[in-house]
């Protein structure tokens, strides 16, 4: 934590801002060893309390609010943010500094690649006790059926801290065009699975899908009866995004007003944002006696995502005790800016520079006097006092120390392949940023089983107006291919050329690039989004019907047409790999499921 | 409108999508003439209202909330987004499009740029009256002194509804480090100045800045003091985005019932989004009783924005009736979807994925069942039910229509620029999307003064390393010059290139692209940002900081290195005109302002 800061007291900080990928011209001339920083007597709260110990249906103080973080479950839904298996235990690992006290790691019954991803996490993750015995909970979803609740408990089980999360829809419109049942055979379901989800685990949370247009007497009935069959969790979720924030509140303060048995267990939020209200209402909700509070890095996830963790935390850091009457959570806030930076860089979906709290301009003040958070508390600072950690005399040692913190942990053999690509970046620029390194790890560690490789590149392009390229590409065969192509500009072009190698016909759905912030000669990230013609469908969990799987893929390079290139065949190889896997697998279909 | 749909009764829906930016085919899937939407018991109310007729201090119909766009002001403050005036009028038909009741189109006194642009939209879209009666009011921004009071009048005065916005910093922090004055003097200086306005014009807005951290009783008296000099609207702002909902609905609540002569004026709210409360707040404020709500396209603005129309109008018409005591806007909201993508292309904010109502991936429903508003509501559709509208066969008539339905009015030699490159275009690719005719637009049409211009240039890149650029430049004297140079990647070497002929050293702050989703071959708009080392500084109005000015360029190519090339040309010429026009000005800074 930052040292306390007295009320009206101008203090001074310095704080550079690498990590942040939008004009952050505007921001450095703005802040400097010498500008004021005002603490006033509106302003975030510094101090941090202890963490309660951990007990599935209990807190024993009734201010602290735990964190659920779904990023890597319902974030990882969003249209194309799929993510590898490595990529989501790299996220993990940062949701732990964080100190989130339950990950959500994901479906297991959506996929083989699923169920493994949450068991690494459950065994990598969920075993790491730290000095104060904190370590988080590991959760899996599943839907009311023995099947998928098993899988979520074999997934699971490794961790110190198992939880199964299972749930079933409410509302009168989902029962009738969803899951055509009556609400008894509804709560007969729910009682008989949480009830099995307890054979397992001590540990069961159950979701109301579409609580906010549930009947209220229904809900009452429907929570008492899984409270009975050992729920110690019950989330109550605003699925589709409707509820005012007052409205949200009462309906957490009706249920803990009506539901029998109901001062045994923690009532959970889980809101989406589709009117742009998702934090306020999880804060109502807090507010109205949850104890709770399910949210995701960025905001990420379907349609227009989930209350953002950051500023659901950051608002209880900030109000907790003036407005919230004393609310706190166990969130370590300085590692926050990390953890937006990793989850946009995997999943691709970018946050806009007014993003609140992480967006690039959300520290751009004019002065102290409208500053309400310090950026050092939400880690927006370098962590080595030059601002800019490495240079191309940085050895070996220095990049190793600098990934660790980054919470990298890599091999010898992976960290070798880093070290010889940063040099080489090192070269050709004076200053390796962090972003820089995030890009190269990317770019180089978190990738696909290979299929096709690039070897070489030329393309020339300009005016004229026909681009040609050449590409060197090695398949898995170790074989050698060779084509050129002309088109509308050198991405296309050489896209096309790759093409006529691979003979894989695909669609190119998006095609976006990182924006790039320290001069051109920094690492520029493209990100592209295909889907094959002969690409697997899967069933949706949710409304049964036929979803077609999509796959991107990222390049880092400092060359932009490189660097599309590559991220194409990153592409292409999830996919090939993907398609690979599917032919093996008899009837284990991709699903994707919602809450 | 939409026709009116019974509840609980699926009907059929038929939706493009061709202008959300990324990963439309997981939406578009999901959406076809078969597939039921819902239209719950929970869910948009459709029938829109009329408007009640305009009287500065008073609205007929309790109920009616009236919406205040600051996108021209507040949200053009935000790093990097500075407007041409030529965009800022575009902007502004837009909003009239939209219904805004009032459009604050700029900071007058900031420059003399600035000044034109009100000026310009007072006399162009404030004098437009529709059939119903309709004309927004155009206000201006001032300061509280005599000067800049002035200046907004000779702008506005032009328009048929013109409004005077004079705003002063009430709370003690604003009063102690940046005022330097006691709260007699602030408000004896807003007495004066709202009587001084009130001497030019009868609608007068004073805003006080900062309320949200001001004192209740010194906010009662200033209120009221303002209202006795003649303010009609009293404009209540969260400066620094710390307010909860309950909190800022108590707080215009208070003012409602403790300010003298509150009764015959108007309240507003402005919510900035620090801690991504904005939405919640601005309804929050309605629900207490304010009647204007001062709101941006995308929520940009400085920091983490402001409150984003889209948001709070469809909040409002989705539950103004069942939860907000039955409020409602004149806002046609067809028209969302249109002026958000004229607003991120403009200013060059990127809207994230999952942003609320207007974010790509925001429809990107599974199913009816989860769906609140209709697509259509919002606009989100194309006018043409072939989906696509222009191909290679369109004539003049055809392209001049549909950018006219896009809001576009060019005259004959723009309308022939376009066509000509429309025709080039169509000629590659089989299918002209509105987001290529507004790229094309964009890139064509809303230029600065001509400096410098691309003449022809070749570039050659690839995994070898030594990517050489050639370009020709024809400078503003007509002569032709070619420099050729060695970079890091196709970008950088261009870049060199060109910085060879033009010689003005420049910091490039960032540099990004708008992501793809038409296929490779779609127009890739890239934009870049920098700085002058040679640059004018100005003065900031709020804290009298000094600040540095950033210039933004876009390009739209279907070769992203010759896009790349373009838009930084175009941010060269931006600056360099600027300089030109600093030279012959005497003392007009540049200021940019915060309320």
């Amino acid at each position: 934590m930052a040292a306390a800061l007295s009320l009206n007291q101008p203090t001074s900080i310095s704080t550079k801002l690498s990590f942040f990928s939008q004009n952050p011209s505007s921001i450095l001339y703005r802040y400097g060893p010498n500008k004021p920083f005002f603490k006033t007597s509106i302003s975030c709260s510094l101090h941090q309390r202890s963490r309660p110990e951990y007990v599935p249906g209990r807190i024993s103080d009734p201010n602290y609010v735990r964190i659920f973080d779904t990023t890597l479950r319902d974030g990882e839904q969003s249209p194309g943010a799929a993510l590898t298996s490595k990529e989501k235990l790299s996220i993990a690992r940062q949701l732990a500094k964080l100190r989130v006290d339950i990950i959500e790691a994901g479906f297991p019954a959506a996929s083989k690649d699923d169920f493994e991803a949450v068991k690494m996490i459950a065994k990598e993750v969920g075993n790491v006790v730290d000095e104060d015995g904190y370590v988080p909970v590991i959760c899996g979803l599943s839907r009311c059926n023995e099947k998928d609740i098993k899988t979520v408990w074999e997934a699971v089980k490794y961790a110190k801290r198992p939880r199964i999360n299972t749930f079933i829809a409410t509302s009168d419109i989902h029962l009738e065009y969803k899951l055509r049942k009556t609400r008894q055979e509804v709560i007969e379901i729910a009682r008989n699975m949480v009830k099995f989800a307890r054979s397992f685990c001590l540990d069961v949370e159950f979701s109301s899908e579409d609580a906010s247009r549930s009947n209220r007497e229904f809900l009452y009935e429907i929570l008492g009866e899984v409270i009975k069959a050992g729920a110690s969790t019950l989330n109550i979720t605003d699925t589709v995004g409707i509820n005012m924030p007052n409205e949200f509140g009462k309906l957490i303060a009706d249920i803990k007003a009506n539901t029998p048995g109901v001062e045994n267990v923690i009532i959970s939020t889980h809101c989406q944002n589709d009117l742009g209200l998702s934090t306020a209402n999880t804060i109502a909700g807090a507010v109205a006696g949850a104890r709770q509070l399910e949210v995701t890095i960025n905001g990420i996830g379907e349609r227009a995502g989930n209350a953002s963790l950051e500023e659901v935390v950051m608002a209880v850091k900030c109000r907790g005790d003036r407005t919230l009457g004393g609310l706190y959570t166990g969130i370590n806030t300085r590692h926050i800016v990390m953890t937006s930076k990793m989850v946009e860089e995997y999943t691709g979906l970018y946050v806009q520079p007014h993003k609140a709290i992480v967006g690039a301009n959300a520290f751009a003040h004019e002065s102290g006097t409208y500053e309400i958070i310090s950026p050092e508390d939400i880690g927006l600072e370098q962590s080595n006092a030059d601002g800019i950690v490495l240079g191309k005399l940085s050895g070996h040692r220095a990049l190793k120390d600098r990934l660790k913190e980054l919470s990298y942990e890599l091999d010898d053999e992976q960290l070798g392949i880093i070290f010889w690509r940063f040099k080489a970046e090192a070269e050709t620029k004076k200053r390796i940023t962090d972003a820089d390194l995030i890009a190269l790890v990317s770019d180089e560690v978190f990738q696909p089983e290979l299929v096709w490789k690039l070897l070489d590149m030329q393309v020339t392009c300009g005016t004229l107006g026909l681009s040609t390229a050449t590409v060197k590409l090695i398949g898995a065969d170790g074989e050698e291919h060779v084509a050129c192509a002309v088109g509308t500009g050198p991405v296309d072009s050489a896209y096309k050329a790759v093409d006529l190698i691979v003979k894989e016909p695909v669609t190119l759905l998006g095609y976006s690039m990182n924006a790039v912030t320290d001069g051109i000669d920094a690492t520029a990230t493209t990100r592209v989004l295909i889907r094959g013609y002969n690409n697997p469908t899967s069933t949706h969990a949710v409304t049964g019907e036929t979803v077609q799987r999509t796959f991107s893929g990222a390049g880092a390079e400092m060359d932009i047409v490189v660097s599309s290139v590559k991220a194409y065949i990153e592409a292409l190889n999830k996919m090939l790999g993907f398609q690979d896997q599917l032919k093996t697998k008899t009837s284990k279909e991709r699903t994707i499921i919602s809450a």
